[in-house]
């Protein structure tokens, strides 16, 4: 029998965190601060509307594209907190999390050899996602100089003539990084330019601490070129969901939809309803966390700071990413000896690039008390290494 | 601006199905038996297990290749029904619906030029995906005198030495035809021969009213070179809920669920816990709801031959396939008269591929009493052919 495996997908690296979190299942009483995934239940109103769903039989199908209502709420969405006017017929596509949109905006416009460039650290997917669709990734490996934002410099230096799109995501997983109206508007500038595509995943915008969070696609010019992704899995704590959305030009979202139609069909229904109400009435929600989590992050940075361990001071997300390099020793190194000598979960920074090489991912997606005790182990590891 | 789209997904043709619902939506108080859908709710104890899991604050995603209690359900399940083995951890993928788990297949074992042999009529997804997945789709039209089924001379004739995949789907939507054991065996000789993978699509496995279903994978030295996709939505009512799997080698399961990792992260965490349920105590929902389609089944086929339809008796799915070739109007003209002269929905067979022209799918998920006003319109309709 022959091999029926196609190989650009074997020769594709499994995700480095899954690699650390199964080494970590191992340990026994390990306290994790690994996982990337809100640590609130779903608001219960939320839930709720799940369930009248479920009670009244609505366990169809929707149309390709989502729920008319889902649609409707979206755009208003878009246009209350952006600023961005999408037609909920023709703009936006409802999707199986933001991680589907982000594979159909690539397959919708990736011709074989096109470069799509991708700014890391960053999310496991972009990647993979990249080069399944035929895409040459080009890699902008981003700097803690920078405050891991980036410079129009950087994607300058990046861009030939087979350049097509860029992937960004900010607030940033796993840096935590945002970028400011004026960062984005030199990045816009460099895009129109070369005439590029931006897929901007702006799943984090809820959890912007400083400034409320600006799309890209808001500034002059950038949406007929931007396709933005979101959803509802970080901002309302919905991750198991499964549900996020895409708005865009309407070319590309209806071969997006065409694509989404003959390999999903629908968003799960269930979901489009709960989410119909998240919209609608979730604005207090997001706030309550948003507030949970800027407690942690300033809980978090201060006893990084009082234990020495250098890090730039995120601003979105639910990350921080430290600094290990003055301790000589590699992410795996440092991560897996605090495993096994502290029992404390944090993914080596290298699983988001190369560029993460030197730091660690740190989620404050945790109660305060759990910090607590997983901070103090930190610290006492740190204080191992100074010796 | 340039144009950022991949030409290879412009080019796809739209579903037919779709386009003729557009012209459908448009007559005012037409009857619909076109809808690919089961018209049942999803029974009310399966429901119940998701609205549990709701209350109980079962909201985060589950590993990414589906709830452990799942797999080793669906791991019984493909034991007890068609006395097939496998490992629930390393042998099952849990995906969003079967569409996905199609997709997911090519993906993982297409490269470029590959074949993939569809016999058609089949549903809208499997030429498209195929291309997507950068294969060559070679058809095999399948013939109304051999009742739909794939023979093994067919077969024979579409092989080349490029040839890869064979996808086929019995029971099969649209026609309704199956394939008994002995005609499997016919086509994995030549499966085997010529060293292919299959693709099944089992999902109207359930559906089978003569008969019960054989897997292909059941045949000897087939299930190492099978992957057998079924799922939720037509066996136990529960389309919306966008819940399916795939059974197959460990080692293309194994890519699957790396794509499936990257591009959808899990299948909806609720859909996951209420398949528990239909897998572990749904058994009489599904036969009560075949004893109700096979009685629709029956009635229809009586009602077709009464007005003089030609019609092979499907022992399948939920739908009939008949003919309309001897009243020498294409497969749309008959569709868009019957339409706007009767106000009848039924799809051109012809959406389903160029061997389903000269017939229409009649879906019978539908009330005996819906079926009983649609026919009676069909049949006016046919008499004013005859004249």
């Amino acid at each position: 029998m022959r091999d029926f495996l196609a190989k650009k997908v074997v020769d594709l690296k499994p995700s480095g965190i899954r690699k650390f979190f199964d080494i970590a299942k191992e340990i026994k009483g390990a306290i994790s601060l690994g996982v990337g995934e809100p640590d609130f239940d779903t608001p219960w109103h939320i839930r709720e509307e799940g369930i009248y769903s479920l009670e009244k039989g609505n366990t169809i199908y929707t149309s390709n594209a989502g729920l008319k209502e889902l649609r409707e709420e979206i755009s208003n969405y878009m246009y209350r907190k952006y600023n961005l006017e999408y037609k909920w017929d023709t703009d936006i596509l409802v999707t199986v999390g933001g991680s589907e949109a982000i594979d159909l905006a690539l397959r919708a416009m990736i011709e074989p050899g096109d470069e799509v460039i991708i700014p890391m650290p960053c999310y496991v997917s972009y990647e993979p996602c990249a080069i399944m669709a035929g895409a040459k990734p080009v890699i902008i490996n981003l700097k803690n100089e920078n405050e891991f934002r980036l410079t129009k410099e950087e994607l300058e230096q990046a861009i030939t003539p087979k350049s097509k799109v860029l992937l960004i995501n900010y607030p940033n997983n796993p840096t935590g990084a945002t970028m400011d109206r004026i960062h984005l508007e030199e990045i816009a500038e460099v895009v129109i330019k070369h005439d590029l595509v931006v897929i901007s995943d702006e799943i984090y915008s809820e959890l912007s601490y400083l400034h409320s969070h600006t799309s890209i696609a808001s500034i002059p010019k950038m949406k007929e070129r931007t396709i933005v992704i979101n959803g509802f899995s970080k901002s309302y704590s919905m991750t198991g969901w499964r549900l996020g959305y895409a708005c865009g030009p309407e070319n590309i979202i209806k071969q997006m939809t065409k694509i989404h139609q003959f390999c999903i069909m629908c968003a799960p229904t269930t979901s489009q309803y709960a989410a119909v109400e998240a919209l609608k009435n979730g604005d207090n929600d997001v706030l309550e966390m948003r507030d949970a989590y800027n407690e942690r992050r300033r809980y978090v940075m201060h006893r990084l700071k009082e234990m020495g361990l250098p890090c730039f001071t995120p601003k979105g997300a639910f990350y921080v990413f430290p600094d290990i390099r003055k301790f000589g020793l590699s992410s795996d190194e440092f991560a897996l000896r605090l495993l096994n000598e502290q029992k404390v979960v944090l993914v080596p920074g290298n699983a988001f690039g190369e560029s993460g090489e030197g730091f660690l991912r740190l989620s404050y997606a945790y109660s305060i008390d759990d910090l607590k005790i997983a901070l103090n182990r930190v610290e006492e590891f740190v204080k191992t290494l100074k010796k």
